[in-house]
């Protein structure tokens, strides 16, 4: 059974004056506010991205958990490299978590991923070089992938609980209209790559980060995220304001999924 | 170098009451304003759908191409299955032309693709049983498209001038989202199977035959219109005047050609 996409909204991110403003006062309205607004708008997940968290992460991260899980009930993403605010936030968890996420950085692999394990939730693997750096092409992304799933092996973790994020590149890096290209077919080979049914998560905002025309950027979000639904993507993780682009990942499923067909599926 | 998808406008139709008219009175000039429309829409290629021609069907094949190309130099599609009408319209046509198309039905093989060879045309070839019946699966359309290929090779045409359309199912059919998803892959694999990189087209309005609401049909159009590109696809064959379903196709060919990304290129 094909199941249908998870839309994850990216909305909720410090660099939202409104967010960064709730969270200095730890006044949980607005979150709550822009949660009820993302979850109407399509959301089945919201990703927390807290940013740098320089000042008590833990009190940041947990303030922010209750505040969505007092909004929603849907699974929450935990999008900080800040191991100390992870850890507040999934102790205070009640929703289901995503871990957003690990790489082969040795900082990663020793103090993130064993918190999957720890409070066994799934986890985000970014398709990474163990510097940070974004693999030059397609079979080096292969690499890496393999590489980030012997690690999960290492760690003796379930398998199904691994998300792989290929890391989408900006259209105006030099070869990032390439990596796309390279990507859609990176996530339709995964599956076999890995020997399993293994899911994978797209940020699908990186695509027109910069300057342009919003009319353009989102004919381009969408042209893009119709295609990474036809190389079998799992989750997009998206601004779930741009309503258009959700109705065209809803129309997505509605081709791929096994259901009858009707006019009026959502 | 990855080229554009060729978008081929399905207007001109004897369906159309002002078409059918027109031919009637052998009258051009409704033929050209709406010629000119889809130009204008963005179709680069014009098909000629002259419905059964029970009458006269030299006369208005010859009529149709002739009012055609007073209007746009662009290629035309010959779409008919009466050799006759196909033979005085290739003989009539300055523009280029694709013959639209042959099939394993023994009539099309001995009276329609001999014409692309006497008039080195490009010619559509359809993913059809010798009957006229659909492929019920996969495997068995990739067993048509062998040989198809076969018979090109026994007219000893050009390979170069195949076009291979799977036929879109209509998602009302009661497997039609199955056959169409497995179409995706199969466009994908064609260039594998037959060992060149095949062309293909594919005839956008039948997903959405059937009643339903326009609206839905839109979402649904353009949702399968990205994945076909996302598929390598060449050609669609469309209602041009759907404007959104043009600016995604344009906006999936900016994501997948080979040129410099600017936010300008159309």
């Amino acid at each position: 059974m094909k199941k249908s996409i998870t839309i994850i909204s990216d909305n909720l991110q410090i660099t939202n004056p409104v967010i960064h403003q709730a969270v200095q006062d730890l006044n949980p309205d607005p979150v709550k506010d822009l949660v009820t607004r993302c979850t109407g708008a399509g959301a089945r997940a919201i990703d927390i991205n807290p940013g740098p968290l320089s000042r008590n992460p833990e009190e940041k991260m947990e303030f922010l958990v209750h505040a969505v899980q007092s909004a929603t009930a849907l699974p929450i993403l935990l999008d900080t490299t800040n191991p100390r605010a992870l850890e507040a936030g999934l102790s205070q968890s009640k929703n289901p978590v995503i871990i957003n996420g690990f790489s082969l950085e040795p900082e990663k692999l020793a103090r993130i991923l064993p918190l999957a394990a720890k409070y066994d939730t799934d986890i985000i693997g970014y398709l990474l070089y163990p510097n940070g750096h974004v693999p030059p092409g397609a079979d080096e992304r292969m690499e890496v992938a393999v590489s980030l799933f012997s690690e999960f092996e290492k760690h003796d973790l379930n398998p199904e609980r691994l998300i792989i994020d290929p890391v989408i590149a900006p259209l105006l890096w030099e070869n990032g209209k390439q990596q796309d290209r390279e990507i859609l077919n990176l996530i339709r080979n995964l599956p076999d790559l890995l020997g399993f049914p293994v899911r994978s998560v797209a940020g699908l905002s990186n695509l027109t980060t910069g300057k342009g025309p919003a009319n353009r950027k989102q004919q381009l979000e969408m042209a893009y995220a119709a295609m990474l639904a036809g190389s079998g993507i799992s989750m997009i993780l998206m601004n779930v304001l741009h309503q258009e682009t959700v109705t065209m990942i809803r129309a997505c499923t509605t081709l791929l999924d096994d259901r009858i067909f009707s006019w009026e599926t959502p």
